[in-house]
């Protein structure tokens, strides 16, 4: 596992272009003779191992996409491709995975049901590889799906799971107001950009802190406020960008609705004009509860996992959340917390690496999810 | 001079209830075997000396009534009314007048012109009574108007003029911003009229510093801010009372129409809505400039007139400024600081005083500038 | 139970005055023959019933005071007192313990364990009875403790409970900001108190948007906003009370020192003073896992009970708070919606009321809380 | 006259870079047999004609550095420099001078005093050439010094005048905001500076609707606002950049120090730290009473003048302040705008031009404000 691991690591590609990391990913397969379907979605692979036994079908996913960063490791394995980086862990889900689906193979004569690992490509670049590989057919006759993300920040060992929504709908706006600049010297023939531009900021505030259900976690953040001028001194037009954070998608199209209302009083306040643009980017990851519980359980179960605990909710986003809306299932963390680490590297630092024993931990988690899945609908339908 | 003018401050009177006033002013003029017509657009008094050569009319205006505020000084000649008090030196104004009057009278002989003398109520009260009394015909077949207010910071000596606006207009205005209150615990279903009120206090401050041209001198004020909740913690509605001080008319109806847009824009974006009423005031006194140069050469030769200096712009009003639309003239302030006093009471104080010396300085200036005027009509007649 | 709380609901007596109402419960017990102890910290009531067996020992606590709202229902058993209403169903709450209470006494021979009745006064107005009660030993060798509140809002036959924290902790804060005065003419020369009580209302809003965890639900909320001035046109100072709701002691912390930041920069931008108090009321309601999800399984037992679910945070205050930080256990909702209404009258309503069927459910649902508490206990004590 | 400025308007040179300008004017007097010092402060260049009479001494100035601009306009003395042009009518200045001085040098046997010509480089560019050429001596025995600006603007014939500040002050301050960037889902761990930068430009407002005096004056634009955030969401720190202008040294001074309270109030409102850097340019320009009525009268007497009005205050800048600081006089527009055409190209527009007719105005009244003043002083000299 480690060995496949430090293969990819070694070979980063961006997403959309993983042509060779899914090529790597369908020999696996081909080799250990198991049905792969590739191209699946884009640079997707999907493969299938059909037990001996009637039974429900389980996913897996794992994501094998890198990111546009320089590694700054200084480590065996370190990257070989210049600016491209394995710094969020994917290669880790997909050696995994891999494994994984090896044992599974020699199980399968045993297997209740059918077991399909899913081979996501482009997770970490909008829209994602989960749509494309959903409406190609990657979940077709699937009943269940699970799937984790190694965790440097929680202690190898850890598992976090909740119930609900556990990753945030992570959306992007843009805003432009256009006012009508002039000379410092005579504000009153101007309409003044970057005061029209502040007092948006400000009334922005307020979405948070008076329109969204106190008990709803909300995030609306300016990350960018740009308003420059030439020659004059008042500037004609600001552009600001920013990111907004939720778990629920009424409260998601509320803020979509408050931040034009915000816009259109503060720039009616001032009578410039605006333009203002919201770009979905992946919506909430929502586990559900059943599924979860069954989860946990099977997770109990590994000798490696010394503490099953809530995770709190993150308020990054993950294209996982698009299969957990078409079929039933739990998305959850593993910590991979490198040893002898008191404060690791964040996911995306140029820096950034875990401890390769959490692979297999994520890798047995995931397996007993599926087979206590397949168990527990076996059992139902008994009764 | 003195005399009467001790006697009105112990009788002070109300704006338009300064019946007994009046009529101790009619009767002046009566004993004095003056034409004077009473009941003039109310409580008004105007009495008519005509000299005995052809020339213009000169007006001389003075008003008389008090204030309702409790006389705190200890003076002989204390108010005898509880609670009204001649605390602006009105007094003083209609006891110069009057002496002046007296003068006038015997000088009839060799006046070239008419002098009137416009004794009018209910200065300190909006709608005020110059316009009533211009209604009446006070003004009328009169060609230039001259008025002085005794003023306490400034030296007893000193006379202050200015060329074009003086004096503001002041206006007020009165928002309601209707929210939704409700509870504290559910900010998101209520509107919350605090804030509200408060973004538009903040919005307001860019009526001055960004819309208004700078050159021209403007004050927005909030005075009174109210919001309160009874049994809920977020309050439904909240009420704001302002005040707008200009000096031009154009930029007087452009405030009242940014604060509405203001108030719209704000309201807007918290989805609220709102009442907006702007009540004019006395508009900005606007001397002439031809008379006011007149007016000061002929104070520079008053005797007990030492310093002439331009006067700041003031921002408080006076319906002085309607006669000022009618007919030529000019008002100006008489320094009348009581003496061995450093910092004097401000007008409108419960222990204000003057110095009743100024009394014959404001007499012999504003009798000064009448005859200036009617010499130099004279003399551009004959050219 | 209906005659007992029709005659409490009859009979309302303030917070800190209930010595009729306290005398009542007292009687009760008193003719049951089972020991009571009156004066509990105040007006308290604490009665024991001590079973035959051995076991833990289970407090159940109710409130019995009322509110000052003038009763407007038009029922034959409206409040007889002007001005005093049990306005939120603690009347409802006491009928019920009562009567459980007489249940439990005849059992008393099947008991392992002992049962503590808690008759708390003055849960409406801080600082509340349980924390002295809880001086007064109430809690003394108690193991756990239930409590309820009948909920109008909740179908009857509803039971709302949650992990963790369930009712937020509920403080004031009282600003003064002390500008100076002055006339409307003149900003420059005052520290204008609208202005910056403004400014602190707006900068306030970031507390929430910015400064606490997304994930800690919090409010902070200026319900009164009050700027007068009588002469001046120019306010002198400023006064704002708000209120804060949290569920954490961290976040109330860190809001208490954040609001004092906000105000001394907000201040100090003006040149202003200030004066701020923050006024903690009850703390967060914080139930305790193990006891929440054993009195989970104990309500599905109760016939009457047909829906069991989780609560929504609710942000108003419960001095039950207090309780749970000494002992373990849990605070829920019994449903208590009145028959064929569909909107029920608010909590602290003149109109309030709630279905009495829901008393008998609250009753059966703590006793059979406590009754599993007492056999868990034992059944581990085996163990 | 005409054949001076065209050939100076085909060579322009930049500020600080006028070299050859100077040498060209140098030449001029040389070759007129004036005395002429060259280098003064710099590029800067001074002719003293000295009158047969005693009488006193009065300079007059003119600027001629160029600007960055390339010229757009399609004429025939075009500028032939790429990238630099005289957009600003300094060529038409020294035109005027030169011409004018040629005409004193004629008369000198007339003359009763003294006549400075002063030909200042690098007025375009702060910390100009004024400053250094007082320091070098061309002010040394001047009694009063007189200058204009050709100002398109205004129509051809026209003067303006006005006593006291004529010109602003044009400061520049520069602020950078140090909050502490993160990622948008965790506001709470972040010193958010775009939002710090809001607040601090809405409070900024107040200095001029609260603070400044509302009679006078003053300007303060935020013209940039730059922040950015490479990979976190939440922005680092905020850089904004302003112009102040004001008419008097103390509102000046107060404005220096405003913006400083209201920055380091906003920051302690957020914990963040700060940067502020309040750069001066040239001070207003100040026109002295006397010598400014002394200069109108002047005016009236040149037939090609006719019309004499107050000028509005002028929110631009110009180093001619200096001198007035250290000798009397009076700064003044000549109206200069294009025949036939209806809005000229306003000043530093590549397409700026003016009526050359205005050189021949600028400079009777130029010369006639000299004589004047020198015939002035002697008749009091007499008395």
């Amino acid at each position: 596992m480690v060995e496949i691991r430090r293969f990819l690591h070694m070979n980063p590609e961006l997403s959309f272009k993983e042509v060779k990391t899914a090529e790597y990913i369908a020999n696996f397969y081909k080799e250990l003779g198991v049905d792969v379907r590739t191209g699946v979605g884009g640079n997707g692979v999907v493969a299938t191992i059909k037990g001996d036994f009637p039974g429900p079908t389980v996913a897996l996913r794992a994501d094998f996409d890198a990111l546009p960063i320089q590694d700054e490791k200084e480590v065996p394995y370190k990257s070989t491709v210049p600016g491209v980086m394995h710094a969020c862990g994917h290669d880790g889900h997909t050696a995994a995975l891999l494994v994984l689906a090896e044992s599974f193979y020699r199980l399968k004569h045993e297997l209740a049901g059918s077991i399909v690992l899913i081979h996501q490509h482009a997770e970490e670049y909008a829209p994602g590889g989960a749509i494309s590989m959903i409406e190609d057919g990657c979940l077709d006759g699937v009943d269940a799906i699970f799937g984790t993300h190694l965790w440097a920040s929680a202690p190898t060992g850890t598992i976090q799971y909740r119930v609900g929504p556990i990753m945030a709908a992570a959306d992007r706006f843009e805003v432009t107001i256009n006012g009508s600049g002039g000379h410092g010297a005579q504000p009153h023939k101007t309409k003044d950009s970057v005061v029209i531009g502040s007092q948006f900021v400000m009334n922005l505030q307020q979405i948070v802190s008076r329109k969204v259900d106190p008990t709803e976690p909300a995030v609306v953040s300016v990350g960018n406020f740009e308003a420059k001028n030439a020659f004059n001194v008042i500037a004609d037009s600001a552009t600001l960008v920013g990111t907004v954070r939720t778990f629920s998608e009424d409260v998601r199209d509320q803020i979509e609705l408050e931040i034009e209302n915000v816009l259109k009083g503060t720039c009616l306040t001032a009578g410039a004009s605006y333009e203002y643009a919201f770009h979905r980017g992946y919506p909430a990851v929502v586990n559900h509860k059943a599924e979860t519980e069954l989860f946990v359980k099977a997770a109990e179960e590994i000798s490696d996992v010394n503490d099953i605990e809530e995770s709190a909710l993150q308020m990054g986003g993950e294209d996982f959340a698009y299969y957990l809306q078409h079929v039933k299932g739990s998305f959850f963390f593993t910590g991979a917390k490198p040893e002898g680490v008191d404060v690791p590297y964040p996911h995306h630092h140029p820096k950034f690496d875990f401890n390769e024993k959490a692979m297999l931990i994520a890798a047995k988690t995931l397996g007993n999810a599926a087979l206590a899945f397949q168990k527990e609908v076996s059992v139902e339908a008994v009764k």
